[in-house]
């Protein structure tokens, strides 16, 4: 059995490091920079009690893999590049074979069900950052995060235990769940900050935002019937053994991931966050205007190319007469 | 108001057409070819009772045209080029105007309601053909065709009244639907005839597979709860008046859309029509497989650049054992 880790970023990175320390086969699928990186001098992986360097094999696309009937596939890459990879994974020659979608969200898991039989979803507790082509790092500690794992839409099968299985022992701990998309729900709302933090800059004032950008996906996924699970720190009595914050000397970040995205200058996932809690809104007959303002700035940064952190929240709450 | 018509292929020209002719403004978005055919000669629409040439504003891509709030946007385009179609609106300024869904499937709306606020479903009953650069086709008569016409999940409402207004007494006819999705979901039924034409050849000998391609849609369909409306030749009244299939002298067509994409050696929406019956099916524990064996031969196909109707039903019986 082989893991292909698609993807290979921040999540991706931590994923394949904590997989090639229990010996696990790995075959990463990463672009330009990161791919040539990882080829020539292997990854590179930190946290604050982690640091090492793992060679693996690493391609450019699906069609360079000959795909085998119990290979694992891992989507890594975000939401926006989704329909895209799954179309490469077809032309490769996947059929049957599972496919965990890691990334943040609720969508991905039903855009691979179009394709493909077998999809599973793992929420990702993992903050991490790509540093680098070839460096990313996990802030946690003692464990880069943890994974909860579940075939989708319900449910758990050998697949889900297969992947468990190859992480456990590792640096991310993986739990089997009978309905992981109740987990991806939670990690949604912890998500909303994501815009927040890409609009104003992490060391902004936007709690009230992040308040109300919260209750209204309350007020949206309840009105949808759709029951969620509290993952954060606050709640998940798990992560205060598994992941407690900490410090990598000299490293800084620039927040979430779609923080990272503006600063690369790259595409969003907004309106697969802040823009899932709207279109469920918009279903159900909930008003959601403090996530649709949250994505149509984000993603009109993204288009712009303006730096992560140069909006103003203060504008968004005059708009919004908060 | 004007009616911003966005995809002018075989639909979209029957749409300016018909709008055109009740004086309604129109601004087309055209690409390539076609495009630079409308400009130089108008658009050449014919019916068996119908031959006109029309001459409105056509441009490139959204960008080009200064929104009005008043402006109505028809979505012309296939379902797997809507993602894109619907960032380029966004960024060309397109916030609360009525997004109207002309594609086939019922994907569309979903799509478009993460991004805007105000959208609308539209089944498009008129069998169309694009023929050539600034030539598209209608095959019925006395009319084009008829649109059943509502807004997304459910309702009708101002806006909606407003796109009847304006094909009112034209080529198409329009009906006010207060739950459009069911009258879609009826459309989508007949579509799954779409890649079995596609791969076989609009002459081939498929009835069989494609009985119980409905079969399984049918199964899937009832186990998600969806209620549909049927509105096919043999069950829909209003046909029989508004649009009975008649000849064009000198014109033979390919069969549907999707086998016109296979013949223009473009991407294919398959995934949208058979493969919304597997992803219902996979959704709710109903097997689909001659839908999933529909959509991964037509994929197929389009990847390999393959004609249309060169491939043989009697090789899908025996995969399927039928």
């Amino acid at each position: 059995m082989r893991v292909i880790v698609y993807g290979v970023g921040a999540i991706g990175g931590a994923v394949a490091a904590a997989l090639c320390d229990n010996g696990q086969e790995v075959i990463g699928i990463a672009r330009g920079r990161m791919l040539w990186a990882i080829k020539a001098n292997g990854l590179h992986m930190q946290s604050p009690v982690y640091d090492k360097v793992h060679k693996f094999e690493c391609v450019s696309k699906p069609a360079e893999i000959e795909f085998q009937s119990d290979d694992m596939i891992l989507m890594c890459m975000k939401t926006q590049d989704t329909q895209a990879a799954l179309e490469d994974l077809r032309a490769a020659g996947v059929t049957t074979q599972p496919i965990f979608c890691l990334q943040n969200g609720v969508a991905n898991e039903r855009i691979a069900l179009r394709i493909f039989p077998n999809v599973h979803g793992v929420t990702v507790m993992l903050p991490g950052n790509y540093l680098d082509p070839g460096e990313v790092a996990a802030f946690c500690e003692p464990k880069f995060g943890m994974f909860d794992i579940g075939r989708y839409p319900k449910g758990q099968d050998a697949d889900d235990a297969r992947l468990a299985r190859a992480f456990e022992g590792s640096m991310i701990v993986p739990f089997l769940h009978d309905d992981v998309m109740q987990s991806k729900y939670g990690k949604l709302l912890m998500n909303l900050q994501n815009g927040l933090t890409a609009a104003f800059g992490k060391d902004a004032e936007f709690e009230d935002l992040y308040e109300a950008a919260k209750a209204e996906a309350l007020a949206a996924i309840e009105a949808a019937g759709i029951t969620w699970q509290d993952v954060s720190g606050k709640s998940d009595p798990r992560r205060s053994e598994i992941m407690r914050m900490g410090k990598i000397e000299g490293l800084k970040t620039v927040g979430g991931s779609t923080a990272q995205s503006l600063a690369r200058g790259g595409t969003v996932e907004i309106d697969y966050l802040s823009g899932e809690i709207s279109l469920t809104g918009r279903l159900h007959g909930v008003p959601t205007p403090v996530n649709d303002a949250v994505s149509a700035l984000v993603a009109a940064m993204a288009r712009d190319g303006r730096a992560p952190g140069s909006a103003d929240p203060e504008g968004m709450r005059r708009a919004l007469k908060l």
